[in-house]
């Protein structure tokens, strides 16, 4: 995260002070200058969708996201890591080349620090039975 | 929303093909371009950060989101309008002076479906005791 992401995004998205300047988180709990937390769920999507992508993967739109936790502030410089582990998994009962998978996603910073997590619902494309 | 920010906000932070083009989103189910459900969350935010500037209320950020569902796509050209509503409220035990909230937000498009919904915990100021 750079500070200028940080305050770009707040600007055209959330921009309450406390994501704008670090004057201004400082008279909050954040203490200096906070991401957004739609920034940092944006970020985290960039990364899993470059992954999904790199890995064929065949994503097929989400409904919906649940539990989604701003853990920590996120600030300028921090150094963010996101894991991911599938949860469950449903095939279609009409459309039995589609299935649906829960997803829990746990991003944490550069020390290691836990600061957002969520579980998402994602349609997902199925291997034809038998491929690899 | 314009066709140009749901490309822009894709290509930056979701880069999946659907979200990209009218050929590659023809597709899927999505049938035309379709803008991220997180590009839609920010412009959501966007709207909400606006009002609650304008009426000088004092958000203090939010621990998290319940229930975040994409309900049906967003494209280019539609109009959308977001509802909110408190849903409850409860003190800080340990500061008086902060309560937390729930919201339920309610994203609608010009043809009155309903494309997104969330419920949301915000932390804000209280008024001081007696004020109007």
């Amino acid at each position: 995260m750079t500070r200028e992401e940080v305050v770009d995004f707040a600007r055209k998205y959330d921009p309450q002070p406390f994501h704008l300047s670090d004057e201004a988180a400082a008279k909050t709990h954040f203490g200096r200058l906070a991401a957004s937390g739609w920034h940092t769920c944006a970020m985290t999507m960039a990364v899993i969708v470059r992954h999904l992508l790199k890995d064929e993967q065949a994503g097929l739109g989400s409904p919906g996201v649940d539990e989604l936790r701003w853990l920590k502030p996120v600030h300028p410089g921090d150094r963010l890591t996101v894991r991911g582990m599938v949860v469950d998994k449903t095939p279609s009962r009409s459309k039995p080349h589609i299935g649906t998978i829960r997803t829990r996603t746990i991003v944490s910073n550069q020390d290691g620090v836990d600061v957002m997590s969520f579980t998402s619902i994602v349609m997902m494309l199925r291997r034809p039975e038998g491929s690899a």
